[in-house]
């Protein structure tokens, strides 16, 4: 228990469980910090794409993220409603499920799962790649690196992060002041140079064009770019955290959210054009990030340059937090409807959900490991989770505003239509730009979350139809009990196991196992050790069976009998008393046979609810 | 238990176990292989250690073979008298516990089983380097060669091989016949050629010598020569084995297998010498075995020399049976006496000594794993137990003829005495001689086996002193029980944990662990659910008790409670009635918390004999 204290913090009771109400400033730095992190990999991911095209890719980044702000602005009409309609916390399983029905809530609920996983495992590895971008000798460790920002994390979480602003304040904000100042001082620059600027350290040259541009790489390139809206549906789970008027403070949470990240996107692709700069293949040893190149090349490698990486690298790492914040979150609201084990349901030591957190832990460093910590990898996996449960929870919006009696629900509806369809139209689109990198890994795995879900509710609706009961007591139903009582000779701890079963039922008897042709001695002092003695007290009497053992087992003929005694009579209950010697070391135990502990188990496994198995305890006196 | 069935055969009766009885001829080949064994690595370790001298070694194995065949003619009329006294076999633990006493005893039976070990793991590696002197493309696959080979002869000897001379009959006499063929072959060319034969395939040539000659250097040779030795008490432990005249066979077999022995070293010893063969270091990429090198010098790589390498092959890995054989007798024999855990003296499905083949198994793995597989760094350690164990068994039987009564008992006396002396002095020189290249391993294993077994015996002695009694039954020391019954809500299961509590005891506690701030549900029905109906059939009523549980940790609370209840009720037994539930499938067990099972484990670690725990099974219906 102390290592657990010192790992883990001291137990909190229920009652320490009140959280801190934030306002709105606080609540950009909670809740969006995963969605401002994605700028640091979406604009990137969009332009390893356009690799192939060589100098010439850097033109196409414009376009593109002009028609990822567009989605983003869709989507942050849309989710503006949400905070509205649901003030105590609207994620996207919750609307979908609510107003559309349950298949359609598990879906939004078990993408939102795959996607805080895959948030997790690439808001690590990106802060990692930032990392390896400044130190390149860091490169052979990114692994290792990976797994120990994950356990950190991980650990941290377990204590118990409290929605707190105030850790996550000053990095946030530190970070959006790094960028406006790179991107300003880029704009700046250019117009001063007339939109031809000299870069402070260029560029690498990009590769020379392998190919033309095509509809397919544009294609592509988008649905790569999608990744920098992922985690804009975290304030929409957390609006109850926020102070009163918590809708007002919501929305302009939001809003800055939005306004930061279109911002953000737009400057970057900006940049990368004036300053001609291409992505690098992350697999090279020469990697760096986007965002390094293009520090670089406005500022050269200078104290700024570090810190700006040191703000992305903690953003980034943070913002694998949300999904260690949220994917708990899903998993117990999922669990209480019964279509996760109830286990997701309670909180830990720490009044977090435990066990939610030690499962994600465990996905996100198999995420890792298997694509070897590389952002590049994981991106084509991304964005379907996040935008098919942002279409989900726009769908769930309509059918809300449908059966609403707001005066203004036809235009509500219809900001939620729009949403719906560009997000839905979104998540084909990357469906089929990315199915054979990786994004068929999270269409095979959607549906089997949603079988095991179905298959999860089925049992536990059977089990609960089982043993639910509102009848009372039924004191004619009792069954009298018979007791075996398996003995090894004439010993303190038979003698004890026979004086509680004579107290417990009137037929009782002592099973011995011998080997053939082997003295009865227990049989020849019977009558004096126990029948005498019995009868005097006016007691039941225990009969004596010895049952032979041909081949030398033990547990077998007494698990035999035992079923036999139970068929035999099926009125009865039988009650096997087991006397377990308990050492005072664990290391003794190898001096003992297990055959206490097998015969319980096998006895329990018979799938006989007459058949049960009392533990005599007796414990050898400490020397 | 079908798997088991394939791989080890199906359970045989105690009824099927009369062993074959054999006469002198069969007795050879079952208790001579491993002393026969020996002549294929005990000369090479002697030779071994001469390799600093250069090609001045091989005249040095003579005199070194001389003295090792007049300590072989000591242990042999030593153990003659030995079979006579002890028909029904006397091996060293029998012969020194009965006439020196426990310490004496143990210490042979610890020098055997670490012999044994090395035994095994000795006659597999020198089994494996035949066939890497036949085929050097096998060479870096010799530990796993190794490691096969143990495994084949672990699951034979699990399945039981039989005492039964058939199998190990044409192999012995096979090699015997291949040494013959080529030591006569050899000699009889050495005499045509007037000393100086021709060799077929010359042996490489000796390095150039590094040293002259020491008094140490022939020492360490002569300790390694000694391993020649091992195997030869394998007779002694197996005499109840032979037909009538009993002890005439095996001492016709003792003599037979002692005769050939000599015959071989003398011949190998001479061979060595007039071919000038030296030995190869076992690590060089170029290493053949000295009957490889010999075989060849006489009659090059013909079909004659494989068939002669593949005989040395199966007799040495067929002499690494002798100590599955007999390992687990003497682990018998001791855990009989109490030294040893009692588990070893169960005869498993085959009617074998299941338990010490496998801790044989397990320990030559870790031997072969660690020393790589190469018998030239496990022979070593190898000597000092073979001869310790000899040392003891004649001191016992100078003791056994001073109290004996037989007419010639002074001679025998002095041939055991004389025999003791010997082998005795022969533990010192290999102890000195072999020290730091791991003799030091067997002096401290010795030491620290012989504590584990007297820390045995103590616990054994101590444990059966508590539980041992002969006094009958005491009516009067029964205790009435208090039944305390976990519930969570009213369901089936709960209700048949009550019925059966109703039963067992009149006093009666139902605990119901809540959370703060939770309804109390079950509180509100309790009269109408069940004091209602029991106060109607008259029977005890049960009490419902809730515990507030402020940290939502569950099983913690009802222990407490428990141990409360059992200090405030000294005269009372607490039975604690657990109703788990059974699922049909194992991977559901992730649907349900584990809490009955936590709650059992921490109930009985509670060192309080009164608090026992009843397991009442609640099976789910199949699906």
């Amino acid at each position: 228990m102390n290592i657990a204290n010192l790992l883990f913090g001291r137990p909190l009771a229920t009652s320490e469980g009140d959280a801190e109400q934030i306002g709105a400033l606080k609540g950009v730095s909670v809740f969006g910090l995963d969605a401002l992190a994605s700028a640091a990999y979406g604009p990137e991911a969009a332009l390893t794409l356009l690799i192939p095209l060589g100098v010439a890719g850097s033109r196409y980044i414009l376009p593109i993220t002009g028609v990822i702000i567009v989605l983003l602005v869709l989507v942050f009409l849309s989710y503006r409603q949400t905070l509205a309609a649901y003030p105590s916390g609207g994620g996207s399983y919750t609307v979908a499920r609510r107003n559309l029905g349950t298949f359609p809530g598990l879906l939004a609920g078990a993408a939102l799962l795959i996607d805080y996983t895959l948030d997790a495992a690439v808001g690590i590895s990106a802060g990692i790649g930032a990392l390896v971008s400044a130190f390149p000798r860091l490169h052979p460790h990114m692994l290792a690196l990976c797994l120990a920002a994950l356990l950190l994390l991980s650990i941290a979480n377990l204590r118990g992060v409290r929605e707190n602003g105030a850790i996550f304040l000053a990095p946030t904000y530190f970070f959006l002041g790094c960028m406006a100042v790179a991107l300003v001082t880029g704009i700046a620059r250019t117009l001063l140079a007339g939109g031809h600027p000299h870069a402070v350290i260029p560029p690498p040259l990009a590769p020379p064009a392998m190919t033309g541009v095509t509809a397919w790489i544009l294609l592509r390139s988008f649905a790569g770019g999608c990744t920098a809206l992922t985690g804009v549906e975290a304030v929409s789970n957390g609006v109850q955290s926020f102070k009163d008027d918590r809708v007002k403070n919501a929305r302009m949470a939001l809003g800055i959210i939005i306004a930061a990240l279109a911002a953000m996107l737009a400057g970057v692709g900006f940049l990368v054009k004036v300053y001609h700069i291409t992505a690098i293949d992350p697999n090279s040893p020469q990697y760096q990030s986007l965002l390094s190149l293009l520090l670089q090349a406005v500022s050269g490698r200078n104290w700024f340059y570090y810190a700006a990486i040191a703000s992305i690298l903690m953003v980034l790492t943070f913002s694998a937090n949300t999904a260690f914040a949220d994917f708990p979150r899903v998993c117990h609201f999922i669990a209480e409807d019964g279509y996760l084990p109830t286990s997701f349901t309670n909180r830990g030591r720490r009044l977090v959900y435990t066990e939610a957190i030690v499962v994600l832990t465990i996905l996100t460093a198999i995420l890792l490991t298997v694509f070897d910590g590389v952002t590049d990898r994981l991106i084509p996996l991304f964005a379907v989770g996040a935008f098919l449960a942002f279409t989900m929870s726009q769908a769930g919006m309509v059918a809300h505003w449908r059966r609403s009696d707001d005066p203004h629900k036809t235009g509500k509806m219809w900001i939620n239509l729009v949403g719906c369809i560009a997000t839905g139209l979104t998540v084909l689109v990357v469906i089929v730009a990315k199915f054979t990198e990786g994004a068929w890994i999270t269409v095979v795995a959607i549906p089997t979350l949603l079988a095991t879900m179905y298959a999860i509710h089925r049992h536990y609706v059977a089990v609960r139809r089982e043993i639910v009961t509102t009848t009372p007591l039924d004191t004619a139903g009792q069954m009298s009990a018979i007791a075996v009582i398996p003995l090894t000779g004439w010993t303190r701890i038979g003698k004890d196991a026979l004086c509680f079963a004579m107290s417990l039922a009137d037929d009782i008897r002592a099973l011995q196992v011998l080997e053939e042709n082997t003295k009865d001695e227990l049989r020849d002092h019977w009558s004096a050790y126990v029948e005498a003695p019995a009868m005097q007290s006016k007691m039941p009497v225990p009969q004596l069976i010895t049952l032979k053992s041909p081949y030398r087992f033990v547990v077998r003929p007494i698990v035999d009998y035992v079923v036999k005694l139970a068929n035999d009579k099926p009125d009865r209950r039988i009650v096997v008393i087991v006397p377990e010697l308990l050492e005072t070391h664990w290391y003794y135990y190898f001096l003992h046979t297990q055959r206490a502990a097998i015969l319980k188990t096998r006895l329990l496994l018979q799938d006989n609810d007459r058949i049960s198995v009392v533990d005599l305890p007796w414990h050898l006196k400490k020397k």
